[in-house]
């Protein structure tokens, strides 16, 4: 059976996760899907191009909404006219309406796969999303934190001169501004961060810093960030086409909170298959709890 | 020996050749230089946020040209500042004196690899990075018609409904409007292209115009091309860097026309290792002389 | 939907088709079958320790024939007691006997995938899975001369100081002592071979015999081949997963011969889409021809 | 500037590593030497033969002990003639003996790389070599608990359903009997395991158990391992040549117990860049000394 993934929305961020998953060959089939006509299939075109240049073979189908029907993921990658923003809530009318008219075309279509949302703001409308497709929560989560995490795995890295897959734990909370560092989670080869040896003072404020301000400095050099979360989101895809059951820090629903919020939890086949309650200090449990209700405030501004 | 690989341009090509080269770990230190220092930083940032999320392990270094030293293979992505242009030679003022102020920066700091040009007019460019490197032909050479002939392979594929690593044969010439098609190598599984049964008649004009049109097309709907030739130029990177002795369709020296131009070469450790004299008719023949005019033409318009 | 791989035998070739599937992550989950139970299991631990080691998650099952129905392909690996045989004809009679018992089983717990099948001699023994298992002629076939033409690939390649990949051509016929390199087939970098240009005297009768000795030279060394075959066989399954529609000389159903014989093919989903009508010089032809006589006396040894 | 290993040893572990470096495209030469001159060229055959099967483009050198001075790495994988023992030590005898007569040839020809031991008793064997050599103890380590660890991984992740990849945690001690689970170090995605919820009670003793008996079982199946040793120095190798910094158990000089033993440790370019100290129990800090202690007195045994 064929490994089929929908992309909703082929900008940046949804063209790149296309690359990321065509040059992996990690998935059999791509239905990407836009507006604009022109755009769609001109990436279309470019994914086609690489069949003779790489060792996988992926077939690109474009525009075509009937077809979901078979995908097994549906990623939405729908973005804002513009990615300089400062706030990701000022987002929010534009996305929410754009996934408003997506997700209900695509549940018509039969779809019976799992939802993994991009669009911010993530933790927002990745509730949305669950909430028009009247889906289980267990098949809608979103990259939330994850890329967050990336980032900090990269800087915590860099810091002690170690791979950054070598670092573990979790950036939570919204991804966006309400986001922390749960450095109680952050461990290097095992080792708490504040144990391992770096032959230089530690500073974790300047760290989380240079976590929460790494997307705004790619924006504003680049004008979008799409290498990193098209590589999360590509990730994310391969843990539920083969069932990885990996960890992942997403967007889950949380039901104590009442929100979609990034935290880490087990994705497979069936999308969700637990969340993982990692244990927190008091002071980052705070954290998480006010940085849900700054999620649950901006969704409260959407009227249902 | 760490495999190192610079890029001049962190545009769109040079952006996505590396990200190409990192999401599949073809080599362990990328040297990424770009005039725009924020875009460069930018994209460098970009590139080290996948370093947790990718199974190899990429060093990425931003604006060191000095560090270019130690770089087996520098790829020439220096763009123009718009690639919605209906001729690769309009592009020829804006990109030569972007090559002209690159390359003897880079010589200076004793660069002992291998150039491999992207930057447009592909085979125009190309000679002009080795006349100003004074470095053997063999170790100077352009991505030519190696994505025009991936673009024929995605299109006689599709027509027969075959995998497009199962067809064989080159587009040839320069890498611009004067290409063409060499069907004559062009073979679907070891046949001949008029000998393979696909149940419906053969238009090769048609197919011919498709494969020439395929960059204008997606330049209209996207405002440029990327995948296609950071796939591409991925490849090239690793034969040289594995010494592969893979033959791709590539800009290289041509003795006989004087030009650099688009034909099969074998690609190795030392860059060129040799052309491959592939066969063609009497009327291909003409047509590469013919392209090879317009090529020598187009050189002789840049003041040296 | 999980891409599901069955492979029976548990010996050299079918662990190492295993090994290379995990190693790529060319499939979600390995049905590993072996009358010798402890063998069987001994094969999936060492698979499942790898869990941690490779980027993807391949999920291992031992020894569960029901588990084959949800199969989209089986590869036939069971082998003879001893592999160091002069003749594969000799095997017969053991394989085709351990065959009889499998396909039956395998059948009668609801496989609908495609059969692909190595055990030797595999002319033979593919058309006696056809035949057992009254599936279509398109979704049963063999690796046939696959193996064989990865040698000559690496034959000529070697002479010719070129990548094997960039070697064209093919071996034809049974794979076995009547197989034949089609030298009118083979192209390097699309020149014939007898155009290219090594600087030294083309030997073919010499390149032959190493093309054909390869596996003897291999067997009397390390006892059996496991390597290239095993490879070859994970990007057979790989092009049937993800429905490649790649071509690839196997053991495919020769109406005209009136039996299963190597030759090049599309292979994609549903198994053979199509056998491809390679030109064949005269004498080719009739090497060919000669091949089928010998792979049809043997299939007529067997009693049906 | 290429990447070079050199395997001694043709056996089932040194082929598989290769086999599996060949698949992955880790390097871009092989230099594989074993005093079984049939063998060692049968092993290359193989390898060779997989050339136009993979993406990558690995040449294979066979008894060449020159070429050992252009290799970044050495892997150590003699094996003693038989592997069914049931106690690692009884190998010392004759796997020293081997690695005595290998050493001072690879070190006469100018080695100026990193050895990783793979031969048993592993931590033995790997102090043996550093011994010999001269080398610092950072450029000598052995393949240790890594194994151990990607078992313990295993028997974790499938008790949980959860990605072994997302099991942290360390095998550490001896590679043979005295080795240990490091519980305290074992997090199922940042989750302590004892904390993690399964459903069930979680048996430890039993736990530990399959991860000892783990390479006992499959020796009495298949007669040897090699997939997940294999698998394991390949990971080892590529973060040497890709200078990866990555943290790996592994068998480390470690000055205060005076002996090389399996524990955490950074793995780059130099071989080991730093220890990592991860906190311990006092009951695991114990097993640890007197895992120490065993291989203390088995390095004794050697008359040097």
């Amino acid at each position: 059976m064929q490994r089929i993934v929908g992309i909703i929305g082929a900008g940046h961020v949804g063209a790149d996760t296309a690359f990321s998953l065509v040059t992996q060959g990690l998935c059999d089939q791509i239905i990407l899907i836009d507006e604009n006509e022109a755009k769609a299939h001109s990436q279309g075109l470019e994914l086609r191009d690489m069949a003779s240049l790489v060792s996988s073979s992926v077939h690109i189908v474009v525009n075509d909404y009937a077809a979901l029907k078979r995908a097994q993921v549906v990623v939405m990658a729908v973005g804002p006219t513009s990615a300089l923003r400062e706030d990701r809530m000022e987002e929010l009318l534009e996305t929410s309406a754009a996934v408003g008219q997506a997700v209900p075309r695509i549940m018509a279509g039969g779809f019976q796969g799992v939802f993994i949302n991009i669009t911010n703001p993530c933790d927002v409308i990745t509730r949305l999303i669950q909430h028009i497709s009247g889906l289980p929560v267990s098949r809608v989560f979103g990259t939330g934190t994850s890329l967050d995490t990336a980032r900090m795995k990269r800087v915590v890295g860099e810091f002690f001169a170690v791979d950054p897959k070598s670092v573990d734990g979790y950036v939570m909370g919204e991804h966006g501004e309400s986001q922390f560092v749960a450095w109680s989670t952050v461990r290097i080869g095992g080792v708490p961060i504040g144990g391992f040896d770096a032959g230089k003072p530690l500073d974790l404020p300047s760290m989380k810093d240079q976590v929460r301000a790494g997307g705004w400095q790619i924006l504003q050099g680049k004008g979008w960030t799409s290498f990193g979360i098209g590589t999360a989101a590509a990730r994310l895809v391969d843990a539920v086409l083969s069932d990885g059951r990996t960890v992942f820090p997403v967007s889950v629903w949380d039901e104590r909170q009442g929100v979609y919020i990034g935290r880490p939890a087990v994705v497979g086949a069936g999308g969700i298959v637990q969340s993982v309650a990692v244990p927190l200090t008091e002071e980052e449990q705070q954290a998480f709890e006010a940085s849900a209700k700054v999620i649950g405030r901006a969704f409260g501004t959407i009227a249902l």
